[in-house]
């Protein structure tokens, strides 16, 4: 089935949607992203996603081509016409097409682009991975220094997730002066008895729309939960570790490095937490 | 006039050059440009861009889509149907369109993007910034680890020239643990009596090809090169400053941080290297 994708105001076919050569998005990464999660034909956390996105664009100055109300409505429409049960959709604005080449910001008037596509992943919530758990590796930290604001620059992630596929794994998690930062697209947490241990939010992170979500659910479920740096030997003699993205909701970590987080399979913390981020974010979605 | 680009194989109206939204090079910044000079309708140093252009290809693992044949080709005809002068010729490359989005390199038989466009600039190489100086500001560098590799994740550049102009200067060296890294879109030079200061190579810093000539230039013009890294306040209090890249040759700084560098204007040696940059580059123009 040919997607219908958004760009610009209209719907098309995926194959006629294209952009300028010269957009800022194409040429300096000069762009922002969000994606969210469909369940059951629903928007999950569509509100933080929404103001992340006012967020990162806020950051870099950049014109919000949009409004919640309409991109709501575009998000629902994508979801319509796409059909989607289960999957994702992708939404980036960049600061659009000046028709020439500069470092410089280019005029104000210049009209930001907005494109939005949909992912059909079927089984989305009931991904195997969640039953088997996650390998990963460790790589060193080499992205720049506003992981805060959700930049295209994904350069460094791509090339973390293909290091990890040569290890025979199946993600990344970056080190940064000795601490473990983040996975290539997704925070990293681990658990260590009835406490869970995740890196608290500052420029090195991304501040992981779900990571909110999860930390609210896990306190309202009684677990303790630290906000502090913790190393890659940490986590290896961590009880659970796991993950959190808006696409893989809670993602249980079995293996870092060659080496078995606790027994090796997901742990009961990681386990219930995705149980309960589910119920709560179904109940939620919109 | 509109300008004639080249995209993928073809030439075509500047408007009409577009490529898809699920270009990787508009996803993830997964490509990698180059820029050359043109003088008298002639290329600066085309071979040392080439070189450099597969390095970095090399570098992410990236196929190559052209050769030195046909890419010199493709750019002596864009100089020609746009009649440049005095100018640039932009090159981009990017992992192509596998058409749709994944953090995973797409499948190798994945076409790679390819796209030229010029830039004309009628008396580039007698530039009033050149008679002038540049002022420049520094910034903390907060770029990835990789500047070695020339990607378009230009996003931190582009923030750092808007930084400059918004504080009345030109251009920004960037600071790294105390130390100068390089400007914006330039590599940075302190001059002390007759020696010639600049950070060594490394992944720190982009290999100018311009750098590169302008070294060697010195070294045949009985100049001492000394290549070690610098401090902003040592370049405060050096006797000349300037910055070399393919568009602006030699460029003296006469500014940095609202002070004068030297007596303030363009000093003696960045105005003879600049002299002997361009005299030796139209020399060996093809």
């Amino acid at each position: 089935m040919t997607r219908t994708v958004y760009l610009n105001g209209s719907y098309m076919a995926e194959h006629e949607a294209t952009v300028s050569i010269f957009d800022r998005g194409f040429l300096m990464a000069d762009g922002v992203y969000e994606v969210t999660s469909v369940l059951g034909g629903k928007l999950i956390d569509f509100d933080g996603h929404y103001k992340r996105l006012e967020r990162s664009l806020g950051e870099l100055e950049m014109a919000n081509p949009t409004n919640y109300d309409d991109l709501l409505e575009v998000h629902r429409e994508l979801v319509r016409v796409n059909e989607i049960d289960e999957g994702m959709i992708y939404l980036q604005v960049t600061r659009g097409n000046p028709g020439d080449r500069d470092f410089a910001f280019p005029p104000e008037e210049t009209v930001p682009t907005i494109v939005l596509f949909t992912q059909s992943k079927p089984g989305l919530a009931n991904s195997p991975a969640a039953q088997k758990g996650l390998k990963i590796i460790s790589i060193e930290d080499q992205r720049w220094a506003r992981r805060d604001i959700k930049t295209v620059q994904l350069l460094y992630p791509s090339l973390g997730k293909m290091a990890a596929k040569k290890a025979g794994a199946d993600d990344a998690w970056m080190i940064e002066e000795g601490f473990v930062t983040e996975g290539t697209s997704n925070n990293a947490y681990i658990v260590k008895g009835n406490t869970i241990i995740t890196r608290a939010l500052s420029n090195d992170i991304l501040h992981g729309i779900t990571r909110a979500a999860v930390l609210r659910f896990a306190e309202e479920a009684q677990m303790q939960v630290e906000e502090r740096n913790f190393t890659i030997d940490e986590a290896r003699a961590a009880d659970e570790a796991f993950v959190t993205s808006a696409s893989t909701f809670v993602m249980p970590v079995v293996e870092i490095d060659g080496q078995a987080v606790g027994a090796g399979t997901p742990g009961a913390v990681s386990r219930r937490l995705r149980e309960i981020y589910l119920e709560e974010s179904l109940k939620a979605a919109i």
